[in-house]
């Protein structure tokens, strides 16, 4: 791959090598128990923006990793996306029917095997990193998963539907819901490469934190002024929810203004990082400018 | 620990070393979010036979390992098994209340609740192995728990429910959902030793699949014969659920003549080790005795 292509170029080819990445680790369809399987495949393979992958492998770049030790990392944030995806749709969490366009998985083939499915995606993703013995990456990609993590956040945006939170609690949500696994994305792929210093950890870590929550700031203005069909997933769904999000906290154009601010808080960390970070930049801009 | 006490106290202390292990792993319940923790740590400190962590010190034993790198790989076997209870209880899947003796999780926490600490146990079961870096351990643990491991046992068991099984096809179903797990507690428990000669490999893999798959049978045989009171669980809810079972299947009185049968071949393959492996011995009497 020409390493100077327009990010579109750049993010298109990544996007494509995760999917033949993940297409490879994910058992046949034809391959018993067929109907996991096939689970699996669905809510795995259906597209998506790729942003974990594509975050692994920018920061991968940025500490010179192994592009074939990035893949796994990429392939494993991915795993854990969709499974956490799956799960979220459930009845008995969001009950939400539609997915990147699609009927989501519980929809598809039942509740019983869309449990199964994420189940079995979370241990794929453990299982498919491990392979690429990237230092200290199971404990990392564990703890963004779990109760300190990702886990954690959903049982928070539980506990907060229908509640008056403050900003900072809200943030504390999204950091754990959204946030971690971004972070472990980028921390993972950056583990792929030779130890860095630590200025550029620590430049590395304060992009990742202003990304991870970024990204959910768009999600909530999204929430509200896109469609279904520019999501691929149910728009409105939070306020019809009661969720606290950053539109209902602050209010649309406070919300919007935080955007920027999070733009230029990772914009800075990678300038204080002393090394190249084009591909994280680029990133950066189309994630915070995204419309779906 | 005295290494030649009799098998009741030696499981005894185990049992209470890997809730310590457990307990020590654990988030505190009183860290947010509390809800979450306390649901993850009912459902696994809630007692139980410990019947996995067992054999991981036994094969630890058995192999020489290091009795704090068997911990972990101890409790991890037993975080995927808390999890896989849990799921396993909700109403989507077996819809049962009742779990060792107590209301399932679901019906104490929750079912959103419920499933968020199933994912969670999942997520901190690799991250407590990955503390211990055992050989292989973090491969072995994934596919023991994945789609081609306990998940996929879990596909065909959903997709049986009220068909006519062959023998074979049962033995297919619980080999992965029992068996692969059972088999993992050894084989990481031994992993946490010096490497084992082939043919020790070979008798301990052996064993390890009779006792998964007797396991398996003697639950069968305990769900018709059993009260609620001694198995800590709704007895009778296999046929209830129309589920094929080696007692309907093969028989009652065939089913415990195979019970007997691999018992022998489980001491067989360990003699066969030419190592002394008394504690996997005592174990293998001791569950294809257990009368819950």
């Amino acid at each position: 791959m020409n390493p100077d292509v327009a990010f579109p170029i750049w993010s298109g080819e990544r996007a494509q090598r995760v999917a033949a990445v993940l297409d490879g680790c994910l058992p046949p369809a034809d391959e018993p128990p067929e109907t996991l399987h096939q689970a699996m495949r669905y809510s795995v393979l259906s597209g998506g923006k790729r942003v974990r992958a594509l975050l692994a492998y920018a920061a991968g770049e940025f500490a010179g990793g192994d592009p074939s030790v990035v893949d796994a990392a990429a392939a494993a944030v991915e795993l854990i996306h969709a499974y956490s995806l799956i799960h979220d749709d459930l009845p008995c969490m969001d009950d939400d029917v539609l997915r990147r366009g699609r009927p989501a998985c519980h929809v598809a083939y039942g509740e019983a095997m869309a449990l199964l499915a994420g189940d079995a995606l979370q241990a794929l993703a453990f299982e498919e990193l491990a392979k690429a013995h990237v230092p200290g990456g199971i404990s990392l990609l564990a703890r963004s998963a779990g109760s300190r993590g990702m886990a954690g956040g959903q049982a928070f945006d539980l506990a907060s539907t229908g509640a008056v939170l403050a900003v900072d609690e809200l943030e504390r949500m999204h950091r754990l819901k959204t946030g971690a696994l971004i972070g472990a994305a980028v921390r993972l792929g950056a583990a792929c490469g030779p130890p860095l210093n630590a200025a550029q950890e620590r430049a590395l870590d304060r992009c990742a934190s202003a990304v991870g929550l970024a990204f959910q700031v768009v999600d909530d203005v999204l929430d509200v002024e896109g469609t279904a069909q520019s999501l691929g997933k149910t728009a409105g769904k939070d306020a019809a929810q009661q969720k606290p999000t950053y539109v209902s906290v602050m209010g649309l154009a406070a919300a919007r203004e935080l955007i920027l601010k999070l733009r230029v808080e990772a914009h800075s960390a990678l300038a204080d990082s002393g090394r190249g970070a084009r591909r994280l930049g680029e990133i950066v801009d189309w994630l915070t400018a995204r419309s779906n």
